[in-house]
């Protein structure tokens, strides 16, 4: 078990995955401020992992408060999920993890309930999501594992693995799956700039996994589907709108027409929290623009010159017409996806976590 | 005016590639052995600075030999020639500017020409082809100029520019001059992983000159094009078969796909002699595959796990059906390329370099 994050007495333990691959270290976040450090700074990334360690940071938070009455803990928790809130905007698991300790707080909180129980109950929720995450990346991994092919290589574009997750992965859950049940596959991992997820993350994860694994840069991957190399593409979400357009890290658009150009199926895997019923199409989708010295540096040494303009999107949005298919816990949505999403939302509503 | 590279009574002069954009250094080759040292280890490189290079190399072989007679120089000739060859194996150029170099030789030696005169006549050759060059981008540019928008984003792959080229360069050429008449032009230029030929190269170049221009990862080109951020797509060529499929830098490929599925132009500038008639189409063209080393470490950084397999082809091949045109001096071709090449070749060839 790959140890992503981690709730502990002293604090929330994350494993820095600034350093990896050559140094497994750990931050440990003692108060929210930390937390929303280690969201901020991509020690902690991916969307699921997002989610959870953002409802860790609230209930670390609210678990560490000095208040003595409800009305000035009610005021510190507003503070707390407006710092964790404004970390990054695009993965909707960060609304969806704060929200669901703040709904728990709120609900606790009109009940009068004490504030050392209130302390205990946001704290087990928060541990609840963290099992709920990979129980629901294992029942993702099975629902997607056939759809990979029973020998061959796939593609992956940036993280969704076991450190984009509490463990397990959302398209590396789908792989692992699938390799479990005896498929032959290749990972192919694009290196994924200008962080290099795919190249740092994927590569060590599946790599621990014995899965074989090859870096590539991202202009190679047509290159590769042109030569035949390439049967199935799968990548995570990061926010997928309501009609199936998909917003997950900057360069996957481009391998999805890629895909579609050479009649490869091209697989989105997210656990249905990453759909966000209040967006209706990825348009509306915020997309992160992070500091241009992620480009413009590597290890410290300046690689552009003086002057020059830098683009640097996090994100990038997939139109739902370039995905195969959609791969949840909760089963594989297809096209139509606004009318198969608006179905799989109401026939399991009453399984959705709730406080 | 970019110095290149430069022939000096010393020996051939280089600006190294490898330090831009943040050292101007040079590197002088004072025999065969360092020019292709110099063009294998890319402190030179695009297709066209290498060809002139490597007629530098042949000459600057003859000019230094101690031959005392032909049959002697002879075989060294076919030694110097060969060390060449086997530098790079992707552009034609190389092979080009061996040839010219040879091919005069052979003459001359034929003739029983005095070796002191064959020496000079050699390196007069190589230095026409660097002015050749430089003219034939000039020439190309202004063909090309006008294909470009009034005013508008152009987005170039790689360095095709002054530093790929003796001076003004192939699709920076074009560039260049549809902004000497007037056109407002704003480039982004693809990083180019794993050599940051755009980022480090490009970049630098078009900043020199005012024009102005912004750095993306190469895998945001395609979120930028769905945003209605690009106009046209320009880059440069290592080979053009006969049919018209163009080698160039990998990523090549995947921008021509994109462009394809936007509606946006994607030209191919480069001058005749890359085109190569016994080459009959793309899938014929060797694609060099280089160190892993050039993916897996950044600035001395190992970034990837070891263990893992990894990807390094240096060029792709875009098939002839999602080129817009080829820009060339001698004029434009568009489709069906196979016969506006073959034309422009029959028409042309009295105009063909020669000894």
């Amino acid at each position: 078990m790959i140890p992503t994050l981690e709730w502990t007495p002293a604090g929330v333990n994350f494993l820095d995955q600034t350093r990896l691959p050559l140094e497994e270290t750990y931050v440990l976040a003692t108060d929210y401020h930390q937390v929303a450090t280690v969201i901020r700074d991509m020690i902690v990334r991916g969307a699921p992992a997002i989610g959870v360690s953002a409802a860790m940071g609230v209930a670390i938070g609210i678990h560490h408060s000095s208040a003595t009455n409800l009305v000035s803990l009610t005021a510190e928790v507003d503070l707390i999920c407006k710092t964790l809130a404004e970390t990054r905007p695009t993965a909707v698991n960060l609304f969806w993890g704060i929200a669901q300790v703040r709904d728990l707080y709120t609900q606790l909180a009109a009940a009068n309930t004490p504030i050392p129980q209130i302390k205990s109950a946001v704290v087990a929720l928060a541990n609840r999501l963290y099992d709920e995450d990979i129980a629901q990346c294992k029942t993702l991994g099975a629902n997607g594992a056939d759809l990979l092919p029973r020998e061959g290589t796939v593609l992956t574009h940036c993280n969704a693995g076991a450190l984009a997750t509490c463990g397990y992965g959302t398209a590396l859950g789908v792989i692992r799956a699938a390799v479990e049940r005896g498929h032959r596959i290749d990972v192919l991992a694009d290196e994924t700039r200008p962080y290099l997820q795919g190249a740092r993350l994927t590569a060590w994860e599946l790599l621990k996994d014995n899965i074989p694994t090859t870096v590539l840069c991202d202009n190679m991957a047509g290159h590769l589907m042109s030569k035949g190399r390439i049967q199935a593409v799968i990548v995570g979400a990061d926010r997928i709108a309501a009609n199936g357009d998909t917003a997950n890290k900057i360069g996957t658009y481009s391998v999805s027409i890629l895909a579609k150009e050479h009649g490869i199926p091209f697989y989105v895997a997210a656990p249905f929290n990453t759909i966000d019923l209040a967006t209706p199409e990825g348009s509306a989708i915020p997309i992160e623009q992070r500091s241009p010295r992620e480009v413009t540096h590597s290890n410290g040494k300046q690689m552009t010159p003086d002057g020059v303009g830098i683009e640097n999107p996090a994100f990038d949005v997939t139109p739902a017409k370039y995905i195969t298919a959609i791969i949840t816990e909760r089963g594989v949505l297809r096209a139509p996806f606004a009318e198969s999403i608006r179905t799989m939302a109401a026939n399991s509503s009453s399984t959705l976590t709730t406080a």
